[in-house]
């Protein structure tokens, strides 16, 4: 159970988030890849307006950073390739198998993700803009495409290396996790499988189950006037 | 003078692509980085139609590949950081400055790249498109604040973290430059004074002339008729 108050490491984290927004949070790349690897870690939770002083140390104002009294670092890639340093179980030590799951890191990070976020833009906060419906047929092909070269290079394997599990499965699972809200990933049966048998993994399910535990516990509560909060 | 037929490290390119993409094709990143790490490297030249078999190399269908005869990887990050790991000059050794470097390589190819891009695909290739007039302004916002947002932290830093030059700035720098048609990084003074002083290194003046000297070689010739090769 790595989630511990006297943990040396530490991640920031949102105390509460629109439903759309749960259980796909970029702190749960954190929290998984420190569960597969039995990592104790704490969490630092901040509201949706964060203190200015939070840019310095999140330049993007985004969740979540790591700290561990030996490096304080951002961006869920560097911070998921830096637990898997620390767990033979995510990282292979061999050069190519090393550089193989470090590699798939960054597919996922920036040959795959920006396709997904631009459609899942225009679905959840553009929607009823112009541009938007013009766009969408482009940007749901575009996206295709991407899942499709995945797909093929899957072929039959069951991860992205074959039979052993890296981070490079995490971060490429958590990016095709920003599609739940369509059936692309379950149109190809391979990649459905993929995601299905990644979040059968204990570690995946403590991780969600945490990330989900706080909103509820946060969830804000009613106006008596109706009014959002 | 790093490139070398003879070299036991091997990077894939264009043999030729449209001006537009002339100095900013990804292998210019592996390119600088090995000009930076003083590595010799050959190049293997791809048409722009590539040969099916590519896929399984490059699952995305683009470059740069890297094989050293111990690796075999793409994604322009893993091929930088790879590069890093061979030189001090490029990526600290000690575990903060690492992180740090690696982390400013993912934000750049996550946190920045794809707001450019996006303003890029929309300037370039969607210019006459509906959606694409609309859309503009809000892309180019975006765009604008992810570049306050490296502004912001740059300050009067002449690297992202400091005087001391890594990969997260070749990268970022590389990401910037995808910007080049526009005035918004020369907005803000010191991100073009960033860009401007990494442009003015040695080895990103070779990289960038080994890529172009690669374009002028293999310009199309002129067809009799007039019709586009």
């Amino acid at each position: 159970m790595p989630l511990n108050p006297n943990a040396s490491i530490e991640i920031t984290a949102f105390r509460w988030v629109p439903e759309f927004a749960q259980g796909v949070v970029r702190d749960l790349r954190a929290r998984w890849a420190l569960e597969e690897a039995g990592l104790n870690y704490r969490v630092r939770l901040l509201g949706q307006q964060r203190p200015p002083e939070y840019l310095s140390e999140q330049p993007f104002d985004q969740v979540p950073c790591f700290s561990d009294g030996v490096v304080r670092i951002f961006e869920t890639g560097a911070i998921v390739q830096y637990i898997g340093e620390k767990s033979e179980a995510l990282l292979p030590r061999d050069p190519q198998g090393r550089y193989r799951a470090i590699q798939w890191t960054y597919a996922a990070l920036n040959s795959v993700e920006p396709a997904i976020l631009n459609l899942l833009l225009i679905d959840v906060f553009f929607a009823g803009e112009e541009w938007a419906k013009l766009r969408r047929p482009g940007a749901e092909d575009f996206t295709r495409l991407k899942l499709k070269r995945v797909s093929d290079w899957l072929g039959d394997k069951q991860w992205l290396e074959g039979d052993r599990f890296t981070i490079g499965d995490l971060v490429m699972v958590t990016t095709l996790r920003f599609l739940r809200h369509t059936d692309l990933v379950a149109s190809l049966p391979n990649l459905d499988a993929f995601v299905k048998g990644a979040e059968a993994r204990p570690a995946f399910k403590q991780a969600l189950a945490d990330q989900l535990a706080t909103f509820t516990a946060n969830q804000p509560q009613p106006q008596p006037q109706g009014a959002a909060a």
